[in-house]
């Protein structure tokens, strides 16, 4: 389903031989059919940010996206001159292929790519992947799927979503499993509508909904190369959507991708959500959310199942006074409902917390204030070292 | 030999039975015999500081510290108002049975605890542990080795340091294998002069030691409740060292301890040695290299002796602009030897690097300017991630 919900886009997903996997889908297609080609993104704040990153970010510049190249299998990072060309070229040729009887530029092009950083992807296979994908397109559930599918790489499973707004649709899809860090996961995500709604509006609500959402899940803490998340509209419903309702359901929209990621992280066996509570402000909940999600120490505990309330004190402790004021003698902590860590110190005995579902919700609350912030990340298993430490070599 | 090298000292390590493993030794003492008894203290900065710590900050702060009470077992940290009781006992038994004869009073007595977070020590365990200990002091060779022995938890070997001055010796001893993250590694270090120095200057001398070499490893990035590093001396060699000597062996003693967590970092295969030149400044070439040193995708890769340098870049571009300047496409990284990243981009083939020895060298030059900085860490493998599931759940 996932970019083909919304009226007015069309979708597909082949096999280019982009990836050394000969038998995975490997290069995706979304085309915006119009009536309008409206068009927000945000990407990667990474310095060594891909070709791909550096050609789309100057092409949604200007509001407007016909078509977005995604492939799988090479990243087109850190690949210099020569990899900046391969973006353009890419942008060219689909614009070429599409614009038969329409006058389209490669300035129209967004251009995606996932997989090892450092080599140069094999163009003609790319080039003559666009020709095939141009056949293949279709405003069907199937090719939405299947283009879902063509840009995972350690991803299990497809990540798409589909919501309903009053008389308009909002569909999406994502890729994205390891290297997943605050600041922009690393994945690439492609949502579509079908609402009349200008690049201006796009800008401002993708810019609030990745914030709340991509922003603030952390599989790995390790920052992409390649991130970018693309929001288009194709105005095919006709219909101008309220704000507020509009701006909601872009929220929902990625923060369902997001809760989908981390149900995906690499090699993982507990989703962990860090709620912290009581803090003076946002941002001092968000850190000590940020600063318990990247703990090693307690992700590992989770992985053998154990509710280790000492490194979650540890993890809050490295937070400076500065960023968040807090007494460490009034923070108490709550593991799957059970309050483990009283007057920042033992509560109910460790053994009483259920560790059997997937999902570990950690409760922080400072007793500071009246501010929130909550953080997702996965546990760390010798699986996700396995996968990363093979991958590629 | 360890902290017994030094003239002046004694030390023991007994079983106390504090440990959940039996069969270890765990209360370690070690007892500056003088005529003086200078000291200085380094701890951790973690805001939910155990109950030692703060107990020795206050102890060390008027340069005197006459004996060492070291026990793993138990951290004694998140136990609030008891856990602050026990460690004054301790100091306060300690200072008795020492002070036969002699006036000994509880704030010339150091505590020192490692171990699980949130849980009261066995305090009649550790008193009686305190007799044991009193009895088993000696200065000899052997008995500096048991105090060592008795400080390890995640361990797999003591760990210990002799140096010989013009006339003097440093000695010195430390624990520490998982938790250990910059600004001070999860540890316990005490170390041993019979040099005539003054508190001041071994307060001087220890902040800028550890600066440049406990601050600068990082096995997991997780910082500690507990953290401990002491410098004693005792006076007896009659010698006054020349201050640049000194300091330049105080810095080795500290270097080789800690290059020896490094060397012990639970799980590990590799160690890693992260240097950054070509920095306008120093703190620019230290966070590059912190930064590169934190990314567990890296450690991964490195567990698989995959020499994967997109790994490398992608955290050194997390960097911010106004923390490190260099132009990405300047930078230049070398793996054992081997410019894999040239010019931002693909150098050598990665095959080329041999990745047999434990010891792994990133070379990272930001071609910017000629300030350096160097951060030592662990590969990150499936037997850390087992040791630190299981641990005490």
């Amino acid at each position: 389903m996932s970019v083909t919900f919304a009226e007015g886009f069309s979708a597909a997903g082949v096999n280019a031989a982009i990836s050394s996997n000969t038998s995975k889908s490997d290069l995706a297609l979304v085309v915006n059919e119009g009536p309008l080609d409206a068009a927000a993104g945000v990407f990667t704040s990474n310095r060594f940010c891909a070709a791909p990153v550096q050609w789309s970010r100057e092409a949604v510049a200007d509001g407007h996206i016909k078509a977005v190249v995604l492939n799988s299998g090479g990243a087109n990072a850190c690949t210099g001159e020569p990899g900046l060309k391969q973006s353009e070229a890419t942008a060219v040729h689909a614009a070429e292929v599409l614009g038969i009887g329409d006058c389209l530029e490669a300035s129209d092009i967004a251009v995606c790519s996932t997989g090892l950083i450092g080599e140069l992807l094999p163009l003609d296979n790319v080039l003559s992947g666009i020709d095939k994908a141009c056949e293949a397109l279709s405003d069907d559930v199937d090719a939405g799927m299947e283009a879902a599918t063509a840009i995972m790489t350690t991803d299990t499973k497809p990540k798409t979503v589909k919501l309903e707004g009053s008389g308009y649709r909002i569909g999406g899809m994502v890729k994205g499993s390891g290297m997943i860090a605050p600041q922009l996961a690393t994945m690439l995500c492609v949502i579509t509508t079908d609402a009349v709604v200008d690049a201006a509006q796009l800008k401002t609500v993708l810019a609030a909904a990745t914030e709340q959402s991509f922003d603030r899940i952390d599989v790995d803490g390790c920052m992409s190369t390649n991130d970018t998340v693309l929001l288009l509209a194709s105005g095919a419903s006709g219909v101008t959507p309220k704000p507020q309702e509009f701006s909601a359901l872009v929220h929902q929209a990625c923060a369902s991708l997001a809760r989908q990621i981390i149900g995906d992280g690499e090699g993982s066996s507990h989703d962990i959500k860090v709620s912290v509570s009581g803090a003076e402000t946002e941002g001092a909940a968000l850190a000590c959310a940020r600063a318990v999600a990247g703990s090693n120490l307690l992700k590992c505990a989770i992985s053998g199942n154990d509710p280790n309330w000492g490194r979650i004190v540890s993890s809050l402790g490295t937070v400076p006074v500065d960023v968040a004021a807090y007494d460490a003698r009034e923070v108490t902590v709550d593991i799957n409902g059970v309050r483990v860590c009283e007057h920042g110190g033992a509560g109910a005995d460790r053994s009483e917390v259920k560790m059997d579902d997937r999902e570990v919700n950690i409760d922080i609350d400072l007793n500071q204030g009246r501010q929130t912030a909550t953080v997702w990340t996965d546990d760390l298993t010798g699986e996700y070292v396995h996968i990363n430490a093979d991958y590629e070599s």
